[in-house]
C-alpha cells in the first residue's frame, strides 16, 4: 500500500508538512499563472489540489476532450517543485451532461428533478453518471499517472455534500437490489421494518420505493435503510474511482475529502475508509459557535479516530471567512495560525485551504483564500507566508502519532436514526450531545480519539459513549468485554434502546446495556423546553430524565425534583476489572466536567495541569515527542518544559506562551 | 337502532364500563397471544379494538385472502370473554394497492402524489379505493358478523387524519359534481364565490379545479367549499362502509373514531353523526399545554355535545407519553387515572387506549401502551390494573347523562374559514378563542356541552357563541328565537359578519346579529402583537377591538385607550324573556371569568362552590346521580356530600379528596 | 406626448387633483350603480379606474365578447362628469384561458404549474397570453378610444406582483434569446457568469435553463440575469400594450401602476419609465411599521425620483385597513388625511384608492374602501368627503414640483443581488438599510428624491448612495465626475465591490470606489447577530465592520473595539470641488442623524428648522410655492409663515398646526 502522500522526487525523500490549497487556474487567465507560481514559492506552498471542478473544461462537449491547459498547469507546478493532489474532476458534471442525461440528475423526496447551475446534481445510483465519470477518471489516470508532480489522487470532492440522497426511479431499483442483498427475502425485511404496523407489509420487491413524500410519519427502518443505502451508493462511486485508479496507477496513493463531523450524521464513513490510503477531511469553523476552536478540535479528533489514530490530511479549511454561513465572520489576528496548528497537533500532516486565490465570480467569490481579492499586499497573505514558515519548522512532527487514551464513541447508525421523527423528544440533538461530552474533555485537557462504534476499543482506557441508542446484543457484548478487561465506560440516556434496525429490546431500558450497567428504566421522561431538574449533588439536568432503578449499580446522584424525582440520575457499577457509569440526564457543563475528571481519574488516564482555554496536545514520534500549546485565553501563560519550541527556539524550564500564540515544544528522551 | 355496544352474551346483560385498547396481535409472534389474554384478564380488559391496520395481513396480495390468524385472535378473545370492537381494516392500504393504483394515492396542492410508507395515503374520492375497501368490509362482515365476541363495528380509523384533502384529478371531478348539486348552475356558483373579483369567473364547469397552488391568495369560497367537499367525501366513505355493515349485520352497532376537537376545524362532524350508532373519540393530551386536563375536558364535552348529550366512547387515549409531539412527556403518577375518569365523568362509557402492547417497531414504537416495553412488571401496568379495578366499581355510571345547562357553540364553517387568509387579523386563532371561553367555564366549575351550531339550543339556559363569523340570516333567527324564549346568549367580536359563503352582510357589523345585539360596528380594529387596551372596568383586552355603537344595548365596559378608545367594549341587551351579551375584544382571563360568573347568574345556571383546580362533574342516571370530583390541585380537599364514593367506599357528610385523587360519589334520592 | 391626465372637456381646462378609486361595478348589481354616482359626487370624486379585473366579464368565453355593461358604466360616469382611468383588463386571465392554455400558467422553480383561482397566474413569456391580452387591448382601445370620459389608459395592474418570475420551458426559450442578445456568444456568457467555478460551463445555448431548483447555491449571475430577464419580460408586456394603445389612440396618455419601493427589488423600473406618460404608484402602509408615515414618504419620493422629479399619480392607497398583512390595522382618526396629503406634498397630483366600494366577496372583502361595508352613513365616508373637499382647495398645487436638493440613490441591480445568497452576511437587508438613511433625512426635515442609479445626478447637491455593491467602472466615473464638479457623496460599506455582473474588482474593496473614496479595505468583517461595536465619536455600529485603510481620506471616527478595532470607521475626502464620505458600519440612528446634518451643511443644502415628527415638504409652482406641514407629533405646533393655508384660510405670521393636522401654506412672491 502506498504511503499517505507520494512526495515527488525533488523532495529528496523528505516529508514536509503539506501546505497549500485547492488551485483552480481554469478560473483565471493564463497570464495569472506565473504570478501564482511565484507567490506559492513565497508562501512555502508544496502541495496543491488541482482539477476538482475541471470536468467541463476537460470535456467541453460529449465528443471533445481538452487536456492541454491542465498539462501546462501540472508541468508548471512540477517546474516550480510543487506537488499535486490531482482530483478526478468528477465532482460536478458539465452542463451538457446534466441537460442531456436528465435521468442522472437528483430527484427530491417531493419528486422534483434538480437542474444544472450548482454542483453535485448527480444521482449516486445513476449508471450514466457512473460510466461518464469513470471515463474521466480513466483519462486522468492514463494521462497523468506518471506525471512527476503527482503525489496523490483526490477522488471526487466532498462526496454527498449536496447529493447524499436521491429519490429517483433508478435509485429505487438500486435500493431494491441493496435490500435483497441485505435481507435475502421479504419476510426478513417485513420483520426488520415492522411493516405489520400501519398495514405497510410488502408482498413483492417491486412494491418497495424510496421513502418519498408520504402522508405522515414514514416507516423508520425504511428511512434508516435508505440513509444506509445512500451512503453505500456514494461509497460505491468512491470504490469505483479508487479501484480504477489503483488498477492504472497502483503506486499512487488515493484519498477523498470527508466532511467530519457534520456529514457523518448521514454518511457511514467507517465503511469508506478501506477505499482510501489516507483519511482527508475538510473543516470550517462555525461563525455562530462561540467556542469554535473546540468544534475544530472535535473534527480533527474524528479525522484521526476514523483512521485508527494515524496521521491524516486536512484537505480544506479557510484562511478567514467562508461564504455559506448566515453571517461569515472573518478570522481574528492569530486565529489562522491557531486553527492550522491545532489540526496539526491533532494528527494532520497537511494543512491545505480552499482555495489558493479568491474567486472573482461564482457562488464562493466571498470565500476567503490564501491570496485574497486585495492581492498579496495584504495582512492575510502575510499571515499565510508566516504560517508557511511555521510549517517548515514543524516538519519533524510529520508521521508522529497524537496521544489519546480516551475513545469518544460515535455510533453513526444511532446518529442517523436520531434525526428521524417519532422519538421521545425531538430535542435530543445527537450532534450537540456529542459536542457537550467532547467539550468537557477539551476543558479538562484530555485528548480523545473520536471513533466509530466498530473501532478497536482495546486502545483506550476509557470510552465515553453518548446516546448509542441502536445497539445489537453483540455490540453490547463488545462493551462488556471492554469493561471486564479493565476498561472504563460512560454510557448515557437513550442508549441500548433497540437493535440496529430500531426494534426495541424488551424488558426495560437501556435494553442491551441493562445488565452491564446494572439498572433498569421503565419509561423515558424527557423534559420540556426550559424545564430543569435538580440533582442531589447540586448539579442540574435538562432535556431528559429517567426513573432509574438500580439492580446492582450504585447511585452517585439522585433527582430531587422533576418527573423522575427520588430516582437515581447518575450511577456506577464495577464489572470485572473495570467500571461502567450511566448518566440519565443532560448534566450542566460544570457537572459534566466534574464527572469527566472523576472518571478519568478512576480510569487512570494521565492528566495535564494547565490553565483554562489553553489547548495542550501531544504527538509522539519515534525520536521525540511534540507538545502543542495553543493559548486561546487572553492571558500569557508560562508552562514548565524541558524542551525547545520549534517555532521560536525558546527553551525551558519555563516556556511562555503569549495570549493567542502557539508553541510546539520538542522533547527528546534525555 | 342497536345500542352503543352490543355486549356479548357472556356479560349476562350487564353493561360494564368498556375498558381495553387497540389490540394488534399481528405485530407479535403468536406465542405472545396467550400472555396477552392472561394479562388482559389481570387488567380487567373487557373490550379490544382489533384489525385497524390489518388489511395487508388479510389481503396480502390482490388475489389472496388470509383470515386464519384473525379467526384465531377472535376465537381466543371470545374464549377469554373479551368483547371485540372490530375494525373494517380499511384505514391503510397494503403496499400492493398503493403501488398498483397510483391514481388512488393522495396528491398535494403542489401536485405531489404521495407514496407508500406511512398510513392513509388514499384519496377520499378514489373509485379504486372505494371498491377495494368495500370488498374488505364485505368479507369482514360476512365472516365475523355472527362471531360471539363481536360487540361493535369500527369503521376505518381517524378518517381524514392525514388525508383530509386531496387535489388530484379524480377529486376535481367529484368536486364538480358536488358543486353542481350545491349550486345547480354556474351563475349561482359565480355569485356565491364572488368570481367577479380578480376576473375569476367560470364559464364552464370543467374549468373548475381544486384550489391547487396558485399565484397569491385563492378565492376564499372556492377554498371553503373545497374543505366542505373534502369532509363530505370522507363522510361518503364512512356512509358506504356503515351502510354495507348495516345491510349485512343490522343488529351490530357501528361507530368510527373521531378526533375532537382538533380535526373539527376541517371536518364537519355534525354531518357525520347520522352514520354512527354512537360517537367515539380519540384524545391525546398535549405536552406543551400547561393545563392539559382542561383541553381533555373540552374534547370530552365536544364528544358529548356532538351526540346531543348522550354517552359516548373514548376510543383512544394514552396511558403515558405519545410519540408524535415535539417532546413527548410521560404522564405523572395519578394522571392516567385522572384522565380516564375525567372522560368518564363527561359522558364516556368506554375508556380505551392506543394500544395494548407497546410496539417493538414502526413509527409509534415510542408510544406508551397498557403493557409497556418494560413488560407487566412495571409501575405503568400496575396503574393499568388499578384503573381496571376502578372502572369495575364504576359500572353503575354507565348510561347516565352528564348534566350540562350551558351550550358552547362551535360553528364549524366559521372555524374552517378562520384558518383561511385575508382576514382582519391572522391572530384570530379560533381554537385558542374556543379554549379561552371553555377554560373560563371550567374554572367556574360550570359544565357545558360543546355543540355544533345546528344543535338543538332549547336544551340550554345559556349559549356562549365565540366567533360565529359566517351566519346566514336564518341562523341568526334561531339565536333570536332562543333569546326571546328566555335564553341567554354571549356573542363575541367577528361574529355575524357574513353569510355561510363568506359574503359580507352590509350595513355594519356584526351583520346578521346587529339587531339582536342592539349595536353596530363600522370597522374592525384588530390590535397589533403585544398591544393591550384598558377597559373601564379595570379589565384588559388584546387581539381585537371594535368601535361599538349601541343602538339599544347597554354598555357594560368601555375602551379607555387604543384604537377604539371611548367606545363600548362589552354590552348587554334584553330581548323578550332573555338577554344577549356582546364582547368586542379578547378579555383577559380574570375578566372572562367574571363575565362568565355574571352571565351564568343571570341565566340562573346552578353553580357549584368548590376550590380552584378541582374538577366537579355530575352524571345523572335513573336511580342515582354520580358526582365526579377530580382534584388537580396540590391540596387535599374536603367536600360535603350525602353519598358514598364508589371508588373507596368513603361516605359523607364530608368526603376528602386528596391532592391528585378522584372520587365518584353516588347519591340516591333520599 | 400627451400630458399626464387628459381631463375631459367638461373640466373646462382645469386640472384638479385627481380623486377617486378603483371602481369595480361588475361586482355589484346594476341597481347599485346609480347610488355609486351620487355618492361619488358627494365625495368629490373626479376620476375612477375601471376595468382592472374585467377580462372575464368582457370575454366570458373564447368566442364571446360583452361590452354592453361597460358601455353603460362609462356612459354613466360621463353623464356624472367623472373621468375614467381605463384599465386594459389584462391583469388577470379568465378561467377559460388559464385552464385551456395550461402552458401559459406560471411555473415555480420547483416545477409546479400554478392553477386558476387567484390573480396574475400568467407567465410573462407566454406567446398565448401575449396574443390573447393584446386582443383585449385592441378591442378596448377601438371601442373606448373616443369615449368622452376617457382620461388615461391604465395598462394591466401591478405588473409582476405575483408573477415576477416564471420557470417554464417557454420562459427558458425566451431567456436564451435574451442572453444571446446580451452576450452575443457563449464565451462572453461563461466569463460573465464565472462558469469555470463548479464546472458549470455551457457548451451550447440549449443547455441554459432558468435557475430552477438545484442541489445547492446557484450561480449568482445566472440568477441575477434571470431577475433582469424577468423584469424585461414584464416590461415587454407593458411595451406591447402601451405601443398598441399609442398606435390606436395617440392622444390618450398611458400609465401603469408600479409598486414602489418594495417591488423595485426585483423589477428594474428605471427601464420601464419610457413606456409611460406619467409615473403611477400603489402604496400601502405597513401595520407592523411603527413609523409607517416615513415608509409612505419614501415610497412617494421614489415615485417622484423615478420620474426625474415630475409630478406623479398615486394610483392606489387605502382609506383604512388592508386585508393581506398579518394584522390589518385600521387607520386612526386623521391618518387618512395625513397619508393622502403627504403623497400630494411629495409630488402626487392624484390620490386614488383601492377601491370605491368594499367588496362583499373575494379575497379582498376585508380591504377598506371609500364606501365601507357599513355604508355611507359612517365615519369613514365622512372622512372621505372631507378629504375630497380638501383636495378641491388644493387644486393650485397641481403641476408644481417638489423641492428636493438631495438624491438618495438606489442601484436596483445591487438591491436584487443583495437578496441572493453567499454574501458576507445574510443580514445586509438592502431595504432596511435604504430605510435607515431615508429616515435620517426625514428626521432632519430634508427632502430627497429617491432615484435610480442611472438618473441625472447633476440636479443634486448631495447624493447618498447606500450599498451600491455592483458598480461598473463607468458608473464609478459618473460619481467621481459628480464629486469633482462640487457634489457631495456619501457611500457606505459593501459598495463598489464588483462589476454589474458580480465579478469582483481586485486589489481591495470598495473596488470601483477605492480611488474616489481614498481608502482600501482588505476584507469584510461582518458583525454577528447582537454584536455591537463602539466608535471613537461615541456612536455605535452594528451589522458590519471593515478594517478601513485610508490612502488620502481623513478618518472621522475609528473603531474602538470589535473585529476592526483601531481602524477608521467613517472617513471623508475632498475631490475637486466636492467631497466623498464613507461609512463602513451600520451607525446607530442618532449617529446617522448627526452625519446627515453634517454632510448636508457641507453640501450647503438648505435646512428647515422644525420640531420632531413634523413633516415639512415644499412644492414650487410657477406662481407660488406650497409648504405642506403634516404634524405627526402629539403636540400642537406654531410655525412662522408669510402665507395662507389653503385648507383653513389661516394666514401668518404664525400658523398653528394642531397635533395630527395638516396645513398647506401658499406663499407668493411679494
Amino acid at each position: 500500500m502506498p504511503g499517505p502522500i507520494r512526495w515527488p522526487a525533488w523532495f529528496g525523500g523528505q516529508t514536509p508538512v503539506a501546505y497549500g490549497a485547492d488551485y483552480n487556474p481554469e478560473q483565471w487567465p493564463e497570464e495569472t499563472w506565473a504570478e501564482d507560481m511565484s507567490l506559492m514559492a513565497e508562501a512555502g506552498v508544496n502541495l496543491v489540489t488541482v482539477g476538482v471542478f475541471a470536468w467541463a473544461r476537460l470535456q467541453p462537449t460529449p465528443q471533445d476532450w481538452d487536456f492541454g491547459w491542465l498539462d501546462r498547469v501540472l508541468d508548471s507546478l512540477a517546474d516550480h517543485r510543487i506537488a499535486v493532489d490531482l482530483a478526478t474532476a468528477t465532482a460536478s458534471t458539465p452542463a451538457w451532461f446534466t441537460t442531456r442525461h436528465r435521468q442522472a440528475a437528483l430527484v427530491t423526496d417531493q419528486g422534483v428533478r434538480l437542474s444544472h447551475g450548482s454542483r453535485q446534481v448527480w444521482c449516486p445510483s445513476s449508471p450514466d453518471y457512473r460510466q461518464a465519470s469513470l471515463e474521466v477518471v480513466e483519462r486522468m489516470a492514463s494521462r497523468y499517472g506518471d506525471h512527476p508532480a503527482l503525489a496523490l489522487w483526490h477522488v471526487s470532492n466532498e462526496l454527498g455534500c449536496h447529493n447524499a440522497v436521491c429519490y429517483c426511479d433508478q435509485s429505487a431499483e438500486s435500493f431494491r437490489a441493496w435490500l435483497q442483498l441485505r435481507y435475502g427475502d421479504l419476510d426478513n425485511l417485513n420483520w426488520a421494518w415492522g411493516t405489520d404496523f400501519w398495514s405497510q407489509r410488502y408482498s413483492a420487491w417491486e412494491e418497495i420505493l424510496p421513502p418519498r413524500a408520504t402522508s405522515s410519519f414514514g416507516n423508520p427502518t425504511h428511512r434508516l435503510d435508505y440513509i444506509r443505502f445512500s451512503s453505500d451508493e456514494l461509497r460505491g462511486q468512491l470504490a469505483a474511482e479508487a479501484g480504477l485508479l489503483r488498477r492504472l496507477t497502483p503506486e499512487v496513493p488515493v484519498t477523498t475529502n470527508l466532511m467530519l463531523p457534520s456529514a457523518w450524521a448521514d454518511l457511514d464513513y467507517s465503511r469508506w475508509t478501506d477505499q482510501v490510503d489516507v483519511i482527508a477531511n475538510d473543516h470550517y469553523t462555525d461563525s455562530a459557535d462561540r467556542r469554535r476552536h473546540v468544534g475544530l478540535a472535535l473534527a480533527a479528533d474524528a479525522s484521526r479516530g476514523l483512521g485508527q489514530g494515524r496521521p491524516w490530511l486536512l484537505m480544506e479549511h479557510s484562511t478567514s471567512a467562508v461564504n455559506w454561513q448566515p453571517i461569515n465572520r472573518a478570522k481574528a489576528p492569530g486565529e489562522l495560525q491557531r486553527n492550522s496548528l491545532a489540526h496539526l497537533a491533532r494528527g494532520a500532516d497537511a494543512t491545505l485551504f480552499f482555495q489558493w486565490r479568491a474567486s472573482q465570480a461564482g457562488a464562493e467569490r466571498h470565500h476567503s483564500a490564501m491570496v485574497p481579492h486585495a492581492g498579496p499586499d495584504s495582512e492575510l497573505f502575510r499571515q499565510v507566508k508566516s504560517l508557511g514558515a511555521d510549517l517548515a519548522r514543524l516538519a519533524p512532527v510529520v508521521g508522529s502519532e497524537t496521544v489519546a487514551p480516551i475513545g469518544l464513541v460515535v455510533d453513526q447508525n444511532s446518529w442517523a436514526a436520531s434525526r428521524l421523527d417519532c422519538l421521545p423528544s425531538s430535542r435530543l440533538d445527537f450532534s450537540a450531545r456529542l459536542r457537550a461530552w467532547y467539550e468537557a474533555l477539551w476543558d479538562a485537557h484530555l485528548t480523545c480519539d473520536v471513533i466509530p462504534s466498530n473501532a478497536d476499543f482495546d486502545r483506550y482506557r476509557l470510552l465515553i459513549v453518548p446516546h448509542w441508542s441502536l445497539m445489537d446484543l453483540a455490540q453490547a457484548d463488545r462493551l462488556r468485554d471492554f469493561v471486564e478487561a479493565g476498561g472504563h465506560l460512560v454510557a448515557t440516556f437513550f442508549s441500548g434502546v433497540a437493535d440496529a434496525n430500531q426494534r426495541v429490546h424488551l424488558g426495560g431500558y437501556p435494553g442491551a446495556l441493562r445488565d452491564l450497567l446494572g439498572l433498569r428504566v421503565e419509561e423515558f421522561r424527557p423534559l420540556l423546553a426550559g424545564e430543569e431538574v435538580n440533582l442531589s449533588d447540586g448539579s442540574k439536568g435538562t432535556l431528559w430524565s429517567e426513573p432509574v432503578q438500580v439492580t446492582d449499580a450504585t447511585p452517585l446522584a439522585r433527582y430531587l425534583d422533576g418527573p423522575s424525582a427520588s430516582y437515581p440520575a447518575v450511577t456506577v457499577v464495577r464489572r470485572g476489572l473495570g467500571a461502567a457509569w450511566y448518566v440519565s440526564t443532560q448534566l450542566d457543563s460544570a457537572a459534566l466536567g466534574e464527572l469527566v475528571d472523576q472518571v478519568a481519574d478512576q480510569a487512570q488516564v494521565p492528566r495535564i495541569d494547565a490553565p483554562a482555554d489553553v489547548e495542550i496536545v501531544v504527538r509522539r514520534g519515534p525520536q521525540a515527542q511534540y507538545t502543542f500549546v495553543i493559548n486561546h485565553s487572553e492571558e500569557d501563560v508560562g508552562l514548565r518544559f524541558n524542551g525547545v519550541d520549534l517555532l521560536t527556539g525558546d527553551s525551558g524550564p519555563v516556556i511562555v506562551v503569549p495570549a493567542g500564540a502557539v508553541r510546539v515544544v520538542e522533547q527528546r528522551p534525555s
